[in-house]
């Protein structure tokens, strides 16, 4: 069998991570580099194409594969660009594909964003195998998605589409990084859930595990910590951001109508306690005809290994060479 | 040539429309017949099949017909079934798109619901010819919406995505008469613009054109008619719905990120006085990603046939027979 791997690589603001990935989702061989420490992208690519040729020539050498796929941080499909990404060391537009091919074996290199490549990923080796309308909602520092319809990822005219993080869930709500109000991502991330422990703290004087916290300190693990041990300003924080999820997730569905809802990231770690007013929440808001058709579906992809099987899975779209 | 013409079927509560239509848009033949006195579907069936016997011999008989295109309120493409109407007469799901085909020489025929339907008829006849990636909203007494992603019309894994009128742009707002709070539809219909000028009439005290009607016969049209004789109430009335519509559009954008957005229907007679809040209030709430890069159109349907044509422009789906 020729080309029986790809590469995934995740490009994050800190560590760009990436390893070698069989047909069923196995990382065979690991590496990493800073990413932020190199303003030079040249620099960079250098000694990221150095670290990869190390792993290729464990797997055999560039013969045995197929394709490299890169997640980025506003990483755009269409022309293999990164495009202003305010965490990242470069500026403007960087052709990241052509330069990591021009320096690894003229590989061919297809690049995504995080979440797009999550929703891939999800598809190729998770929870969505089989799945040809779902959409995978990333909940992390921030919150993402990847709308998959038909079997193909939306990538939109300009190869921006799928910002779901970013739909105003509450007018004139809480600023968001992103400069405007009320974003699904103020509510819905580890942040957000950080802000709502805050607010609450504030706002009202029962007792709580959380009050013992520095206040600007806490976060969603801090919170998790307390709620399973049954503190009630704790549950009631993950009631009131899966109660908005479930909300943004209703309107969701009016657009596409996905078979299953696949939620990913850090905060997937509490489990039911976001899961239950998730699934409450989503059905109380949704439009009759849509009711009880879509899953809500935890993702099936190890989070220390996701982001670079998410990548890896992008490697497989490569034409055969 | 042949099958050198198509069938389009505007299925509404009041009455069913229908035309021959040839590969230009061009209607040759049309005709029409009640809907809401049919109580009993299979009379309803053999008056249509009667009606159509006859534009169909005026087109040259079943052999010139490559497809009947059929778009009806909650039809559902994947079944040709329309489920649950609430303004049609036939209670639970009824299989027309089978029982037109058997009571018409069997030709081949395709069904969605009438905003799908007018958003293929864009594509096929309209403003969206040559676009991949676009979103059609119709404005009329609801709010209705076809998606088009990559040139494929999005029907989601159950037939009825799309949905936008129905998502919730005001929480906890207006009620909408799918018995939810603060859908679009319940702000950016022509019902919509009436209710925003009779809560306006009350809540303030300025003169206004408007106050010479009594208010619960204001329709669109009459505020219209106040706005371009310069009435400040009036102009407010489209400023108000303009800016909900265009803060709804920000959001849509986000999900697929369309080269377009066409605007359908009655609303859209008021012009400019509706066009200009929707694009300067759909560019103001975008992400920045996104601004400045999707064109807001006005559909190119002629509004008297565009139902007609939409749905015919389904029948050149069919298979060649």
């Amino acid at each position: 069998m020729e080309n029986p791997y790809v590469i995934g690589i995740d490009i994050g603001g800190t560590n760009s991570v990436f390893g070698v990935v069989d047909a069923r989702g196995t990382i065979l061989h690991k590496g990493s580099i800073k990413t932020g420490t190199h303003e030079d992208v040249n620099e960079y690519i250098a000694l990221l194409a150095a670290a990869l040729k190390e792993i290729i020539n464990k797997a055999g050498g560039p013969g045995n594969i197929k394709g490299i796929g890169v997640g980025a941080p506003n990483g755009n499909y269409f022309n293999g660009c990164i495009e202003f990404a305010p965490n990242l060391p470069w500026k403007g537009k960087v052709p990241l594909a052509q330069l990591i091919s021009d320096a690894v074996y003229g590989i061919p290199v297809t690049l995504t964003n995080d979440a797009n490549a999550a929703a891939i990923g999800e598809m190729t080796y998770g929870a969505a195998r089989g799945l040809k309308d779902f959409i995978e909602i990333t909940l992390g520092t921030g919150v993402g998605s990847g709308i998959v319809i038909g079997g193909n990822l939306v990538y939109g005219h300009d190869g921006f589409a799928g910002e779901l993080g970013h739909v105003i869930i509450r007018r004139d709500g809480r600023v968001c990084g992103c400069g405007r109000n009320g974003c699904l991502e103020a509510y819905a991330s580890a942040t957000g859930v950080a802000r709502t422990a805050r607010e609450i703290l504030v706002n009202r004087t029962e007792p709580s595990l959380l009050r013992e916290l520095e206040p600007e300190k806490i976060t969603s693990k801090d919170v998790y910590d307390a709620a399973v041990k049954g503190d009630k300003i704790a549950l009631e924080i993950f009631e009131f951001t899966g109660n908005i999820l479930g909300e943004a997730l209703a309107d969701f569905v009016a657009f596409s109508s996905p078979e299953a809802i696949i939620l990913f990231g850090g905060l997937m770690k509490a489990g039911d306690l976001i899961l239950n007013p998730v699934r409450r929440s989503m059905e109380e808001n949704m439009l009759k005809v849509f009711q009880g058709k879509t899953k809500i579906l935890v993702s099936q992809l190890k989070e220390s290994d996701a982001a670079v099987l998410g990548a890896s899975a992008l490697g497989w779209e490569a034409k055969e060479s």
